[in-house]
């Protein structure tokens, strides 16, 4: 049985947050002194999603309990209406997002941490919406929800579906005995490092706004810049370094951190999934690097921004420096696969999550063991535990569900396209919640061009790779919106 | 403990019985009156074969027991060799194949049954060469060990091994008791359907010749033609229609054959293994109908068409009437995923099989309801029959063998490539044993200009596509080289 009447509460608390984090651009448009028109596109929807949220929040019951089916409702509606209500001012903006599906994709890319845009010229776009496009990154990255969990007074107990439902990867830990504890301890950790990376950023000698944009990018492995150009812009190694570190830093387990913090540094790195994850970046920028070596002048900037690509790829934030789709297609299809890995499991980065690729796999290894000798009994061990056979097996099912929607995504793409790469790339860039994609929708391109329902295809792609699929998936179940009184009988049978 | 013996007896049983069948084109030969050099260049091999082969037959034991690892090595070694002694013949014939590797490339394709050649113009070749490119895709499809124990007075108990070894598919079911029965029976209903397919052949205008070219190639689902133009040469719909029928029918199981035969038409092919095949190939013709509506003047060319292209890459035949490389992505995406597909378990074809796919579409389907209600059990169930959980898991885990060794073939191939498409239609194709590619190497054109590197390193992807992985990995392991002492009383202890 779905429980709506605790949705729309957690809705209509998400939309409140909402209204109140949109009064930072609104403070930023003042601070410029951007037009009074600039300021109306903000107060509208502030308004609206205060308004909203209040309605949703009255007529919803924060004391019904709730499971898994509401949590993913709860996620699921959660970024849409984020997406929707955030919109509004890139929409007012006419200029740059002619379309409400405009707007809608960018702030989809947003609170998806993707990254990948629609805006022709960014450069044209007013302090204020550069920051708000921004800031969805960074609070998109960490859960909107989880940040809601965070500040409410009372959690119900049952609010770890919702956390569970929200923070990437296949397991969740709570990292404190209580769960809102838990909650704000990951903002404040997060919040923390993202104000590190500012100030290595202002060293750099970039302006506080700049720092901030590309904080929050770095942060939510996002990937909005507020310069056509993107990293590139600043052409510094030093940024470059910077923010190959800051993007590594994010796309690592936070728990890890925790751990490091209350424990032992060296037992908490001592984790199999943070050991691959660095083994991959390390191999794969060493084939980069071979295989551009000579492209540039300089051996050790080609050194630097071999890392820094695959970096930026791996950890799905998607900031560019130079442009790889030119790159000979062995760098191309590097980059291909490290967009599907994406980074740790309770990280913000996107993709199928590094520890899923491993106990993947271990897996095969195993299965290729017992191909040779089939009365082995191989176990798969994680962390010198070994790994419960169901968490295997859905892990495996992970990556056929996963492989499934990728086809249906790529179909529907190269219906609208010519070319194989660009229609791929456009998959898994957005699916996995990178940015950049290759060819026409390459690093130094964008989606501008792409038509209207591609862009909202890959919307649905962007939401599902996000929040790992199964929350959107809900959405689509007609079962989802029958009326609770039949539902109910249906539902208790089983 | 690897027994080496019994891998040396049953290699050189297989090169005594390829040795025979060289003996064919050297009589085609004779029939269309070829030169002197030609007869030579096929009594050289023949002899080479034999005596190698009574070596080997001398130096191996009949009467040593085996399990898994010694049939996955017969198998392996077994089409190495044939692949290696049958290239002779066309590596003599110098103005077509310039290098050995050349040569070894098309003997790989012919035994993998996979068509894609290397042959820059096929019409120059001798009748005799084009007959035995063309009878290895005959024998390789049903398997040569297969046909050798059809044909060995006394057949080891233990046979079993190299069957389910070499006959595709996750699950293997002898069809009668006794083996060498089996094995003869399969040959016999094989040989009677493509005795048919020529038949119906001759009846549309082709002469004998052409008739067996294309049904060895239709029966053993490999795709080797006479002509430049493939079955284009002909252009005849009949010819499309018969092909079309001809393929899909031996890309089903041959057990749901020797049912229909032995009991019920009906109750045979109420399978959902084939159904589903069905189903795929009427869906995806449709699809392409639609998407190349208006391409051609007739209507009705088109629909046949459609069905044809879909029903040739699903096989993993191979033939090509008109360049589908030139059609919309979509179609090409479409041809793309089919080939991964492949046809039924127990087939003559390549690819993944339909069988692991349902598997796995409804493994995958579980773990969406499952992700909502996380305390429903859930079984698999296929053809009535709940699936064991061991060959769930398995099939599961065998999608992610394939998807890493494709993944590895990828990252090679992409080295020497320039576009992306190519590259991964190049390794698609070979890798699942359809032969025509995409972008370079498409369907009108074929894999000349690869490099020798390129061409040896998609000889192994077609290898381990035939032989589902596992046997040629064998060979890449160091433990299977280790000398028999050693290896005893270390493997003795696992």
């Amino acid at each position: 049985m779905m429980r709506k009447t605790i949705v729309k509460y957690i809705l209509g608390k998400i939309l409140i947050v909402e209204s109140c984090f949109m009064v930072l651009p609104l403070i930023v448009s003042f601070i410029y002194k951007e037009s009074y028109l600039e300021k109306i596109h903000f107060i509208i929807p502030i308004l609206l999603c205060f308004f909203v949220g209040k309605v949703l929040e009255h007529f919803g019951d924060s004391k019904a309990r709730y499971y898994t089916k509401e949590a993913f409702l709860s996620v699921g509606l959660g970024r849409i209406f984020l997406s929707l209500f955030g919109a509004i001012p890139l929409f007012l903006e006419k200029e740059v997002y002619p379309t409400y599906i405009d707007a809608f994709f960018e702030m989809v890319s947003g609170f998806t941490t993707t990254g990948a845009g629609v805006a022709l010229d960014v450069e044209l776009l007013p302090h204020s919406i550069l920051f708000w496009r921004s800031f969805s990154h960074f609070v998109g990255g960490m859960g909107v929800l989880v940040f809601t969990l965070a500040i409410l007074p009372k959690v119900n107990k049952q609010a770890s579906f919702l956390m569970k439902a929200e923070v990437p990867g296949p397991t969740f830990g709570k990292i404190v005995s209580k769960l809102s504890d838990s909650a704000k301890m990951l903002y404040k950790m997060y919040t923390a490092l993202t104000v590190v990376l500012i100030i290595f950023l202002l060293f750099g000698g970039l302006n506080l706004f700049d720092s901030m944009i590309f904080a929050f990018g770095a942060a939510g492995t996002g990937g909005f810049a507020n310069y056509n150009l993107s990293a590139g812009a600043f052409n510094s190694r030093y940024v470059e370094v910077v923010l190959t570190i800051g993007m590594l830093v994010f796309g690592v387990n936070f728990n890890l951190y925790y751990y490091a913090l209350i424990k032992n540094v060296r037992e908490a790195f001592d984790s199999e999934e943070f050991k691959f994850y660095i083994a991959i970046v390390v191999f794969a920028s060493i084939l980069v690097f071979i295989n551009i070596y000579g492209m540039y002048k300089s051996v050790s900037y080609t050194l630097i921004n071999s890392f820094f690509t695959v970096s930026s790829i791996i950890t799905t934030t998607g900031y560019v420096t130079v442009d790889f789709g030119k790159r000979p297609l062995f760098s191309r299809t590097i980059l291909i696969i490290l967009m599907f890995i994406g980074g740790c499991a309770g990280s913000t980065a996107g993709g199928i999550k590094v520890s899923r690729v491993l106990v993947a796999v271990k897996s095969a290894l195993n299965e290729m063991k017992k191909s040779i000798s089939p009365k082995r009994m191989l176990l798969i061990n994680v962390d010198k535990k070994t790994e419960n056979e169901e968490i295997v097996n859905s892990t495996l099912n992970y990556f056929i569900v996963y492989a499934m929607l990728f086809l249906l995504f790529l179909l529907i793409i190269s219906f609208e396209s010519k070319d194989f790469e660009t229609a791929f790339a456009a998959v898994a860039t957005t699916f996995n919640n990178v940015g950049p994609g290759l060819g026409l929708f390459g690093p130094m391109e964008n989606f501008h061009s792409m038509s209207q329902f591609g862009k909202l295809v890959l919307s649905f792609a962007m939401l599902m790779g996000r929040l790992e699929i199964f929350p959107i998936l809900l959405l689509f179940s007609p079962k989802t919106w029958k009326s609770s009184r039949k539902n109910k009988d249906f539902e208790e049978k089983l």
